[in-house]
């Protein structure tokens, strides 16, 4: 796969991007210079796989534009979409903190600008950074959280509810009445996102237009009703809508 | 529900117990007196809620004995299973990071000793000892591996793949050939940990039964061929036996 361009910005471009993710909020303009002293933007078509599961972590990645997807991989080539993360996120940070192993793999699922960091200034600033620390510590606890619902959500909402919640989170928080989605990204990725087969996914979607007369047309979904769409995903959740899992959105992958 | 016992036990006692702890084993003996200063030990028997998730966390929990299960519930009562814990594990102790709510609610599952510590001297200790911060930190980026393994596996392992997973990690990673376990708790819990009904789960023990030779009597399961269980329940998981989610032991709960 090759990249459409390979460049460097102007450091102060990335520096500015560094400062508005949450992780980097507190960080004087030094240490933001520090960090993206070795910093590369590259922007990739779909396809590009940033790196592996397991692969030696030298480099994270901020994602400026695009999607990416993060996933593990059976031997048989089974993929299981951890995420699906859009720009303002990072990916693959954590794994200064996992022994330099990447814990999933992440390929661009939509063309995207990445802004690609060395590892190394990371770990050395995290060393000598008590601020940064409590900062990384805090969202990964968020970011934990995040798991725990998704994990809830796999355990017990059947594929419809999945499906809703999935619409919910699309919408501003605290909509009501009538509301018109755009879908971020193509039904398979979705339903590989929400853990269902294609053909698992088709007949739950048909079951939620059924039971809450929503319409869906190309990547265009109408909500006639946001509380019946809510009172039918949100009842096998420990959470309603608005979604209070949503309340402190996390900077990096969750 | 009346606590069987109620007392304080030797301060040094819980130290000891603190120290054995990955997340506080580098703490120096003061750290400790400190942290353990109003610590309170219980035994408690089956049914105990320890705490309800969105409760005010003002304490945190050591298990010394006994099984806790970590779980979020619906409004209509509907439970996810999302950990069983056992001795050695921390419960609660992120949300002293989490605007001081707890995550998850936690009930006794196994009559248990339980050290009960305020989490005002954890958050004081966190703030002015970078070392127990990055411990913590690296701690919880191994769970949130462990969380996004869990989620691969709900999202791709089919019900009986899941069981044989959950028999595989019961056993001495190493283990070959023939191997006799004994389930550390009742099937009804195995399967809510699982994400599964208990009708489902019956009907997918059976089909591990079949397909990979396994005997289940009462709670002895005994593995005749271990090869056979690890390529039936391995095949849909980015990981193989001996497991290499399972290479770091996580202090807390995953």
């Amino acid at each position: 796969m090759k990249d459409l361009t390979t460049h460097t910005t102007p450091k102060e471009m990335v520096e500015s991007r560094l400062k508005a993710l949450p992780l980097f909020s507190l960080c004087p303009p030094e240490t933001l210079q520090y960090l993206a002293q070795n910093a590369v933007v590259q922007t990739h078509k779909k396809g590009k796989i940033l790196f592996i599961h397991e692969d030696t972590a030298d480099r994270y990645y901020l994602i400026s534009s695009g999607w990416v997807k993060i996933f593990r991989e059976t031997l048989d080539g089974t993929q299981a979409v951890i995420d699906i993360l859009d720009a303002g996120h990072l990916v693959g940070e954590s794994a200064v903190l996992l022994d330099d192993e990447y814990p999933y793999s992440a390929e661009v699922v939509e063309q995207a600008e990445i802004v690609s960091l060395s590892s190394h200034e990371l770990k050395v600033e995290l060393d000598r950074n008590p601020v940064l620390m409590k900062t990384m510590l805090q969202i990964m606890a968020r970011e934990r959280k995040a798991q725990t619902s998704e994990i809830e959500h796999l355990s017990i909402q059947n594929a419809p509810q999945r499906i809703g919640c999935f619409l919910l989170r699309l919408t501003k928080q605290g909509d009501e009445g009538y509301v018109q989605l755009h879908l971020p990204y193509d039904k398979t990725l979705i339903a590989s996102r929400l853990g269902m087969q294609p053909e698992t996914f088709s007949r739950a979607l048909k079951k939620l237009k059924k039971e809450t007369d929503i319409e869906v047309k190309g990547a265009t979904v109408i909500i006639k009703d946001l509380q019946a769409l809510s009172d039918f995903s949100c009842a096998m959740c420990s959470s309603d809508y608005p979604c209070k899992d949503l309340s402190k959105k996390c900077s990096s992958s969750c």
